[in-house]
C-alpha cells in the first residue's frame, strides 16, 4: 500500500497515536495469502503481479458504506470478510480463480482494534481463497470499504451472464433469503429459536462466495450471475441478458429450515426478495444436468433446478399449475 | 459495471429520478478509450481483458475523500480528472502503461450534472492515456472516489523504489510545490496575479501524470517514486527504500514562476514541502545523466538533476556550500 494522498485536511484533527503507514504496516503488509506470482506487493507506487499466458483476467470492484450496506456497529470482522466475499462472489460468478486484491479503507479514525477484526476477517477469506492484498490505500473519511480482485480465467471459458438459451434450466446454488432474514434478526424485526437465528446471521455476516462452484461449471453452465440483489431480480438480469424469460416453480425453490420457521408458507417470497446471499444463478443446457450435479459435488454445494427458460421475456412463477402474482423490488441506491 | 450490492438502507431516502443502472448506462458505459483487449467491459459480474504474454501487470488504487482530498463544492470536471491523475501518477512511477480502470463512487445523490461533469473529466484524461473504464459501482454514501489502475510493463523492466545506489543523481520532473500554491489560491490562502493564479490553480485541479516519462525512464532510471505528499517527504521515502540518504540543492529546485512570485526567496520551502504535484523524482547512475535528458525530450517533459546520493541516511539540504534546516511534515491521515 502507497501510503494515501492528501491535502491537509480542512478541519485537522488532533494527532492519533499511529500513522497511515505503520498502520498499514501492522495490519495489511502480508495479509491473505503469500502467492509466488506476487513480484512487488505492499510498499511501492503500485503492485506487480506475474500472469500466466493463455488466461484472461477477470477485473470486478465493490465497496461496503456505512449507513447503506452495514449499520454503524456492525462487527468489524464480518465486515472484512464480507467486503472481500462480495468481490470473490463477482469473480465466482465469472468462473474465474481469484488472485490478487487491492483495498481502500476510509475511517473516521485509527481505532486498532476495529481494525484488527476487520483485518482478521479479510484476512481469512483471503487465505482461503488463496488471494494476496498486494495494495490499496488507508484514509480519513466516512466509514466506507473498497475492495478490487483481479482473478483469472482460461481465454474464452468465463461464465458470462448473456449466454442462456430458451430450452435451458434455471438453477440456484445453497439457500436463498437466509441472509436478509438474518439481517432482520440481528435488527430485532425477526424472533427465532436461538440456533436457527444464529444460522441466519451467520449467512449475513459471513457469506460464503461459491468460488469453487463457478470453477466446476466451465463448460457447463451457459450464463452465470451471483445472488446479490435477491434471486427474482438477478435471475430477472440474467434473462434479460439474453432477451429470454423463464418459468420458475416456488415449491422448488431452496429454502433453508431456519427461513422455513420464520416465514411459514410465505418463505417463497423471502427466498425470492432476499439479497446478499452470494449464492449463483446459472442455466445450463438439459443434456449438461448430470454434469451440474457432479460439478456441485466436487464443489461441496447443493445446487437446486428451480425452473426452465423461455422465449417470451419476464418471470413466470408457478405453484404447481397455478400462476403466483409477485412483484419484489430489487435494491436500488438511486431510487430506494 | 455491476449495480451495487446493498441491503435496504437503514434510512430509506426518497425515490430519485434515476435508477443505479440508468446512471451508470448514462455516464459511465464506454467512459475512457475503447481497447482491443477488452474482451468484456461494463454490464457483467467483472470485466474481462486480456493481457499479452512477457509483462507483468501493476496493480494500484487511490481514494479522493470529501472534507479529506477535496473540499464541498470542488468543481466535479477536476474531480473526474484527480481520481484517475493520481492512479497513472502511481503507474508513471512503476514505468507502466496504464491499461484498465475500475471505479467506486459514492455519492450523496444522484446529480445528474455533477456526475456529467465529473464523467467529462475522468474520461477526457483516460482516453489521453489509452485507458478504458471496465466496471466499478455506483453507492449512496458521503461523497468519496476510488479508481483502481492496472498498467503493463515488460517483466523485469518496472521502475522500483528501492533501486538507488550511493553514487547516483537525484532527479525531479516538472516543477514542485505548484498544486499546493493552486490550493492556497483556491482558499483565499494566497493572493497573485490572476494568470500566476490560473496557472497554480491548474496544476492543482488538472494534475498531469507523468506516464511517457515513466515510460521512457525504464532501463534508465535506477529507482522511482511519484511526489504526492511532497518532494522532501517523498525523496525522503524513495532514499529509505534503498537505506541511503542524498544531498539536495535548493537553488536547484525546479520552481515556476507563479511559485516563485508567490513565495519570493521562500519558495524553496513550499517547492519542498507541497504535496500533489505527481512529478516523478528518480535517481540515475550518472553514466546515464545523457539518457535522463533524451528520455524527458522525448516524454516533452521537463527534467531537474537535483541533488546526489549518500551512504549516510537523510537529505542534506544546501544552498551553495552552507547547510539548510528544515523540517516540513508530510501529511499523514492518522496523525496530522
Amino acid at each position: 500500500m502507497a501510503p494515501g494522498r492528501a491535502l491537509r485536511a480542512p478541519c485537522p484533527e488532533p494527532a492519533l497515536a499511529s500513522s497511515e503507514s505503520e498502520l498499514i504496516e501492522r495490519y495489511f503488509n502480508g495479509l491473505g495469502a503469500a502467492r509466488a506470482d506476487v513480484a512487488l506487493g505492499i510498499g511501492d507506487d503500485a503492485a506487480l503481479v506475474q500472469v500466466p499466458s493463455g488466461v484472461e483476467l477477470a477485473l470486478t470492484t465493490d465497496s461496503l458504506v456505512a449507513g447503506v450496506h452495514f449499520e454503524a456497529g456492525a462487527p468489524a470482522r464480518s465486515l472484512g470478510h464480507r467486503a472481500l466475499a462480495i468481490n470473490l462472489s463477482d469473480i465466482a460468478a465469472m468462473g474465474a480463480s481469484p488472485a490478487w486484491a487491492l483495498l481502500s479503507l476510509n475511517l473516521p479514525s485509527a481505532d486498532d482494534a476495529w481494525l484488527q477484526e476487520f483485518a482478521h476477517g479479510f484476512g481469512a477469506l483471503a487465505r482461503r481463497h488463496a488471494v494476496a492484498l498486494v495494495g490499496g490505500n488507508l484514509s480519513r473519511g466516512a466509514l466506507a470499504i473498497t475492495v478490487q480482485l483481479a482473478g483469472l480465467v482460461p481465454r474464452g471459458q468465463a461464465l458470462r451472464r448473456d449466454g442462456a438459451h430458451s430450452d435451458e434450466d434455471l438453477y440456484v446454488s445453497g439457500s436463498v433469503g437466509d441472509a436478509a432474514g438474518g439481517l432482520a434478526c440481528l435488527r430485532g424485526q425477526l424472533s427465532l429459536p436461538a440456533e436457527a437465528a444464529r444460522y441466519l446471521q451467520q449467512r449475513f455476516e459471513y457469506p460464503e462466495a461459491r468460488v469453487a462452484l463457478g470453477l466446476a461449471l466451465r463448460g457447463v453452465a451457459s450464463a452465470c450471475i451471483d445472488v446479490s440483489d435477491g434471486l427474482y431480480t438477478d435471475a430477472g438480469r440474467l434473462l434479460e441478458a439474453a432477451g429470454l424469460g423463464a418459468r420458475i416453480d416456488i415449491e422448488a425453490l431452496p429454502i433453508s429450515p431456519a427461513l422455513r420457521a420464520a416465514h411459514g408458507p410465505d418463505a417463497w417470497r423471502a427466498a425470492l426478495a432476499g439479497g446478499e446471499d452470494y449464492e449463483l444463478c446459472f442455466t445450463a443446457p438439459r443434456a449438461q444436468a448430470a454434469s451440474v450435479v457432479v460439478a456441485a459435488r466436487a464443489a461441496g454445494c447443493a445446487v437446486t433446478r428451480i425452473g426452465t427458460l423461455a422465449e417470451r421475456a419476464g418471470i413466470a412463477l408457478h405453484s404447481g399449475k397455478s400462476l403466483i402474482q409477485f412483484s419484489p423490488s430489487g435494491f436500488d441506491h438511486f431510487r430506494d
